[in-house]
């Protein structure tokens, strides 16, 4: 018999009506003749409600005390859920992270899963139940309840996927499926059938919001089949699977931007050994995460460095850079927030030459300036202005067809 | 180092502020070098809020995943207690029923408490922590969550008081003790210093709602001092203790009343053996729970039986007993909703006749109609006209002179 782990995240459990429907969809899967393992997460709402609750008690809460308390949300969601169940006439039982067994490490609020316990899910599955899981929560040796930080659900059916040795983990969301890009700002963007796990490890790490990277990478490392698609309908979603699956990839799948970074430049610093460690680590020591990194060589032994990082760190990175200016005898720290980082991604690049330089020219004929650019084996990003965000993202869907052909897949 | 269990309920912990009052108050106490256990309920509104929800899910939702979702209120105050008390410069550590291995029976929303594993709790207390303990709840055997239902929160401190064997159990409410009568309709009401377990047992199972009668009979039990005193004051209120602490009782300690219950007659029965049963069976198969009840058997072989059920009750039981009449030939059935039970109690009555005498004469004064009697060991209740509730309770404070004499206490 199939076993299917479906995940409905905050927005499809937001009101008992929503977890009423959501039991009846699960229903009718498992009257498809299929175990059924649900993992949901909090109602959405409640887990910023609880965090505005810690703050009021202290300025930068507990975290193993914060875990206990967001824990509560997703509690609230699966016995909800199980009632649903029961109330439409089929059986359930609702299971939290510490009642499966989903051992984590001890770190608070951002947990990673160690081991899962699949003889008491089992148990409840042959039984014939529905088995309604919290997610984003597990457990440490000692008892202490985990949370798994940011996209935790996700992880936590990606997860309990892999360890009962799932046919497919669905993963519902409010949106149809992954698109070739953000339908907001390009018309013609369409949902992809079928894309890679790397495809989408890196559409995940570029700003695309429907999956969680972490969860991806997990499924990606034990062959998790994952399905994207929505609570709302019955359509197919987007499959995410193994490169083998698919028989002949687009050169491109898919095309991101993401406005949350800003720009940074060090002019004339003294290119010595031990220079850029001296410009990063004070960056790194604060916390701020640095993106895309380039080193130019002026004549005279001076090197300009810039780099990106999250717009929300610009200012604060800028008071760090200035003073390590001082120390290094830099020239010069510039820096600008309205910069827009434009992805395309697809493993067909591995295998065609002239995808990179395609893209470099749709922007030059669009009179877009790239200030830098970044690879990697299925993937190349530009930085550009922010105000030629929408023209780069619908000139590249366009000129890579995105618009028109239906990849090809194994059916 | 002397040990205290703290309780405080839904009201005392009814907003982050009220949490961050009471934080404070807990750790008042434990600079006066005592260990502390702090037990909390629910903030005020959450448990309702969490059973309306339920029933929107499911009709009759199912038990277990109604402790399952009832849970989650006290888990959240106790996380945010911790945080208050760490925000405070404090330590501590909160710990659901699962955790401290508070084992249950598997009777879920009323589960009794089989054992309590106190190894935990001592070795947070050791280490200088307040334990913050998730209050109404507990676990089974297999792992599932259960709860202690109606004034579970009581139940619980009492239990971990007495597994401690804590020096006291203070429970905080939102008025100053248990008072000699309700102070809403007598002005004259004066709280009571100190009160025995069976007083306390007699004026909780009589209407008086400061402490749910079940935890008075566990701190009996186990011999737990209790002290029932307000979370908004540092007056003494009222403790709880076994009767030889108490140098010489007063003859009546409290008066309480009820409106809660309804009269109903069955006249001219045949005296039959057997015939009670007859009457009395159908109505506790349809689950109504009969108090009081008199016989009266007349000349000619003839009785009548008049006896007290809850109010809500009184209809369904109209009916029932009119079926009764007519299948055992009775004469007639008719019944009273307006009628009020007035109780004295006081373990003095063990030792001096003429309390129940001087009970009958106060009425008898006051032109007040006594329907019936019942008595106990330490307890005298009258059923009356409900309009005279008032009037009786004052008469009664007065002639036992509640209202000026301060009960005599070991000191």
């Amino acid at each position: 018999m199939a076993l299917i782990v479906q995940k409905f995240g905050g927005t499809s459990v937001g009101s008992t009506e929503k977890i009423k429907n959501v039991a009846k969809r699960v229903l009718r899967s498992q009257q498809q003749g299929r175990q059924m393992v649900v993992v949901l997460s909090a109602m959405s709402g409640q887990t910023d409600k609880l965090i505005s609750m810690a703050a009021e008690m202290q300025p930068l809460p507990d975290l193993r005390e914060m875990d206990m308390l967001l824990a509560t949300g997703e509690q609230v969601t699966v016995a909800l859920f199980a009632m649903a169940v029961k109330a439409a006439g089929s059986d359930a039982v609702s299971l939290l992270g510490d009642q499966v067994r989903i051992l984590t490490e001890a770190r608070h609020t951002k947990a990673r899963i160690r081991e899962i316990d699949t003889e008491l899910i089992r148990k409840h599955l042959d039984a014939g139940k529905v088995v309604v899981v919290a997610g984003f929560q597990g457990v440490t040796e000692d008892g202490d309840i985990t949370t798994l930080g940011r996209g935790g659900s996700d992880t936590t059916a990606v997860a309990l996927a892999a360890a009962l040795k799932a046919d497919s983990c669905e993963i519902y969301t409010d949106v149809e499926g992954v698109y070739t890009t953000d339908p907001n700002i390009c018309a013609q963007a369409r949902k992809i059938d079928m894309i890679t796990y790397d495809e989408m490890l890196e559409l995940a790490s570029l700003g695309a919001k429907v999956l969680e990277i972490r969860s991806v990478g997990l499924a990606k490392r034990y062959s998790v089949p994952l399905h994207v698609r929505s609570t709302f309908s019955e359509n197919e979603g987007t499959w995410v699977v193994e490169e083998d699956r698919i028989m002949e990839s687009m050169l491109v799948s898919g095309i991101t931007y993401s406005r949350k970074e800003a720009r940074i430049t060090i002019k004339g610093v003294p290119d010595q050994p031990g220079v850029a460690s001296k410009i990063f680590q004070p960056i790194s020591n604060a916390g701020i995460m640095v993106d895309m990194i380039i080193q130019n060589t002026r004549e005279g032994q001076l090197t300009d460095i810039t780099f990106t990082v999250l717009r929300a760190d610009y200012l604060r990175t800028m008071d760090i850079l200035k003073q390590t200016a001082a120390v290094v005898g830099a020239e010069s720290v510039t820096g600008d927030e309205s910069i827009a980082k434009i992805s395309i991604v697809g493993v067909g690049m591995r295998n065609h030459s002239g995808i990179a330089s395609t893209m470099f020219q749709v922007m030059a004929n669009e009179g877009i300036n790239i200030m830098m650019i970044a690879t990697s084996e299925i993937k190349v990003s530009c930085i550009i202005a922010e105000k030629y965000t929408e023209l780069a993202v619908r000139s590249l869907h366009a000129a890579f067809a995105l618009d028109k052909t239906k990849p090809p897949v194994e059916e």
